[in-house]
């Protein structure tokens, strides 16, 4: 599967690097071996890892009009040439994966249409959300469930300085400052801050949800960069937070997108979306809501999405690669002895000096580390919480043997793990 | 494409009920009519709406030796003899969908292999976590994405059991009690509770997500019935909330997969899991965190995932029904006007006797009714915050029109609009 591949900057170039660094697991998934064609960039001199100077031309006939391409993956961005160069392809009958959302919601019907015509594919997952899987969700498994709704913080940059500002308190200059600082906003933040980015991945998600031509122009945006920190505060005391959301919906008469800047109840699900993270909800009367949560934007975040897209029309051409991606790895399970955990650890003990000295002396040669204690008499006996840090379940099972015969320990001791960053 | 049933309970009802229901947008979607053919049941006297009773049988053979059935969906249950039924389904070429967690955590591999060696597929995502499409996402999305943990909230009973106890603290007898009456739990408790039911589902994500067989003996589980009350406390002073986790890693040596209760930080994402509803968060160091929520259980939720499934299936067998289901189903698009919302209207308004009066009667005669009101005195003049019910977004341009012409209203008044229940 030879795919040539229209424009190399950040999620190019995490593309390229993904193909190389999962080539087994993808052999292995899809029976097949991928491989990098021809790449078409403005700048042939620019050095990137993993690319033969040979693969890159600035003619996108060497791309697009090379008989051995297999497929299509675009990541150069823009309406023009870039819509033109698939309408190319996919009137050729190659397959496309696309991850352009200014071209998808501007003339996403005309390139579907397109390719069904030419009897190929077109594929658009990373335009959205990136490795959020939306759009496969909402066309393959939500297909038959009569979606009413569609609501998602969909942009990563502004809810990130939203966050900031409810949070920390932060104005929007400075919290706008310190996104640019930390590479969520962009040097030119109008896209992102103005609303139209959200607009864009909002006519390509109502297109989707609700079957039915929904275009960039379609949708009224308004950004967050008109809003007042004297309205964060009073949402607050109201009892919400202020979200830049997207919204599209069924109703009566027929459908209606939009993004703006709304006030969310604090005990919503969606005001719970902290940082650059984009959520989007689902709603339907068949399976209620149902959740999408992750990060919507990065250069390896989307060359996921487009490897998955890929990986996608191979198997709808093989129809087989969902058994091949069940073949075992042949990786080994531990026994629970050997998984390791956080403790949590509720002993009843006698109330007498030196007992706390010894249950911490049986953590200590069982090797685990104590984060924190409470002690608190209870009648004639006292209470007494360990919790630990991270340590192996072997370790713990050989303190709580030693705990069981001490004579100041009076009941069972109780045990729970806790979800820690690392894990449970 | 003629489907045979093997069962005719919640699950398989609600999905002969959805097959008719949705039949338009199936076929418009796939190109193709899904019909029901013969039904196995235990009783065929029983009334079933919607099923001809010519359909229903107790003789296996009248599903599985009919050649004009193209796909077997099962949804009776249990381990035997439900697993003869289908390999002889697989051996013979058809395709299979099934929702059988017990099954399926139990020789999910060795199904598997016999339908790849058939040449035929095996699709369950119903077995887990019902309409949350986590095995698609899992076997497709993030097919490349070397899955690194994969931790859940994967059973609603005890997750409803343990946000009761720690939001209404109730004893675990009493919200067992509540559980049972609203539904959520059985009669008969004992799988969900004991966790033995979060263990099959997560033998059956790890499996996929780690692409090695985990079976259901293979994972240690504990369940919620020996909780103590005093613990929910403790936790809670420690800043932890309880929750029963599935918890699959992939570690240095190999795989861990387990199921106990667990100390989540109140902060983390699964901590505000409330409710029926299952949650399960996808690690890995390409895409971070993804995190998919919505209802685990239900029949008509997961018949939509069994449906799902189906229409999978025929799209890999059809190599095209993406495309149809992007055909135009000819809505129209509101114009901003023709959309509600509840609003929130910030004013600086002149700080005399009537204003708000003045105000309220604008809204009044617009149409629109007042939830709430802050009124507070600032310098010379007042901040006046009005939130309103859901109205329609004409009305409230109405009521802005009027408010900017009146000389107490010193600026532009601001406005944002609420997500509410029924949207934005």
């Amino acid at each position: 599967m030879r795919i040539g591949l229209l424009g190399c900057g950040t999620v190019g170039q995490a593309f390229v690097r993904t193909i190389c660094d999962q080539g087994q697991t993808i052999a292995r998934a899809s029976g097949r071996r991928l491989e990098i064609g021809p790449i078409l960039v403005r700048d042939i001199g620019k050095p990137r890892e993993g690319i033969r100077p040979g693969q890159l031309t600035t003619d996108p006939q060497d791309v697009l009009g090379d008989p051995s391409v297999d497929l299509i993956v675009e990541v150069m961005g823009g309406v023009e040439p870039t819509g033109t160069y698939l309408r190319q392809a996919l009137h050729a009958g190659t397959p496309v994966v696309t991850a352009n959302k200014q071209l998808l919601s501007r003339q996403g019907a005309e390139l579907l249409a397109l390719a069904q015509e030419s009897g190929t594919e077109l594929r658009f997952e990373a335009s959205a959300c990136a490795a959020i899987p939306v759009i496969k969700v909402l066309r393959e498994s939500l297909l038959a469930a009569e979606i009413s709704g569609v609501t998602g913080i969909v942009n990563g940059t502004t809810n990130y300085i939203l966050s900031e500002m409810s949070r920390g308190g932060l104005s929007y200059a400075d919290a706008l400052v310190q996104a640019q600082a930390l590479g969520y906003a962009e040097a030119d933040p109008t896209e992102d801050v103005g609303g139209a980015d959200a607009a864009a991945k909002m006519a390509i998600l109502a297109s989707i949800a609700f079957h039915t031509r929904v275009r960039f122009e379609d949708v009224p945006f308004e950004g967050i960069d008109g809003l007042h920190a004297e309205d964060f505060e009073l949402a607050k005391d109201l009892g919400f937070v202020i979200k830049l959301l997207g919204v599209a919906r069924l109703e009566d008469g027929g459908i209606s997108v939009r993004v703006h800047p709304a006030l969310v109840p604090e005990h919503h699900r969606l005001a719970a979306i902290m940082g650059p993270d984009n959520a989007v909800v689902l709603e339907s009367g068949t399976v209620r809501q149902i959740m999408l949560v992750g990060p919507g934007a990065g250069g390896v975040e989307t060359a996921s999405a487009v490897l998955a897209d890929v990986l996608s029309i191979l198997g709808t051409a093989e129809g087989s690669f969902l058994q091949n991606a069940l073949v075992d790895a042949g990786r080994p399970l531990l026994t629970p002895d050997q998984t390791a955990s956080a403790f949590y650890v509720r002993l009843r003990v006698a109330d007498r000096p030196g007992v706390l000295a010894q249950i911490a002396t049986v953590f200590a040669e069982a090797g685990l580390s104590i984060r924190s204690v409470i002690q608190r008499g209870e009648g004639d006996g006292a209470r007494l919480v360990l919790v630990t840090h991270v340590g192996s379940e072997a370790r713990m099972q050989a303190a709580l043997r030693a705990m069981r015969d001490m004579r100041e320990v009076h009941a069972e001791p109780v045990l729970l793990r806790l979800l820690t960053e690392d894990g449970a």
